[in-house]
């Protein structure tokens, strides 16, 4: 069986409480697309990141809301924002980067909230359970069609409502050059 | 008939002689595999971008060799580096940006090289005549699944050896969450 690469853009995550504060009400943001995972969405809005260094204007936020915001960009949007940003498990925000959010009618000060995902694979527990892989496993994957294109270190997600997706930044899908769709399969 | 979207990562294109300076000889250089358009190659090897404030490793050759040392990036990789890179046309590199590229045995300086290419879309001249494209009209596109996504001001660039493909940056496909493989229509 074929793991599908998508190639995850920078997004945010957003608390109830933050969200509120940006955009004062979840009614005020527009569901443009619901992604492969069932539930999540896109919203049209946007906000815009900034750190000591710089800032990255127009970036997604992705529903539904979670316990705690959180930011996720690649290593050289960490560079541009000059933000001390860690490689974490979505989730695990331990001495994860700060930044601030602004919208356009508000900002906050997002504190331990930046990460770079580590590259991981999510899937649901009938697949799971077909591809031998275990919830939290640290497994290989080989590209389809480029043999000596290996991805080491590929940390497992399963859940009921995955779907079957490698998920990598932008840096290291540019590193291979890899674009969404591309097959891998287990080594 | 639909357009596909390939977003296009960071990359190089070298000249005859910058390639020498930095890797010899183009025997040096292995290929990885083929692109969309006819000729085209991706090299195994790789090139660290370095500009004032920052640097980019691990960025992509892209082969055969060129005329000129040309040197594609997308916005946030401009603020990155610290360079001050126009918006272009490939090929057009009137006061282009300028940056440093360094291989694992050379470095040179790349003058007037770099630009964040401008939205365009590719097509061969069969395709252009049933679409009634012109070379170098400037076209708008809407996204096939998402009606709202509409992108202006995209240049065609028309040439026998071109695939059909419609290119973005990785700016601009996280501004608007698009991935490779998505598709348009003309409007």
């Amino acid at each position: 069986m074929f793991i599908s690469l998508v190639i995850q853009h920078r997004h945010v995550h957003l608390s109830k409480a933050d969200l509120r504060q940006l955009f004062g009400d979840e009614k005020n943001l527009h569901i443009e697309t619901t992604l492969g995972h069932r539930g999540q969405v896109l919203y049209k809005e946007t906000v815009t990141i900034s750190g000591r260094k710089g800032e990255i204007e127009s970036v997604r936020i992705l529903g539904p809301t979670r316990s705690k915001t959180q930011v996720e960009i690649s290593v050289s949007d960490a560079v541009l924002l000059g933000a001390r940003v860690p490689v974490r498990h979505s989730g695990d925000l331990k001495r994860a980067g700060s930044c601030k959010l602004i919208s356009d009618s508000a900002s906050l000060r997002a504190s331990s909230s930046v990460i770079i995902p580590a590259r991981h694979l999510h899937c649901n527990d009938r697949i799971a359970k077909k591809l031998h892989l275990k919830n939290q496993e640290v497994v290989s994957l080989q590209h389809a069609d480029r043999s000596d294109v290996i991805l080491s270190h590929v940390f497992v997600r399963i859940h009921p409502t995955f779907a079957l997706e490698l998920h990598l930044t932008e840096d290291e899908a540019a590193v291979h050059w890899l674009s969404t769709g591309d097959l891998f399969s287990l080594c």
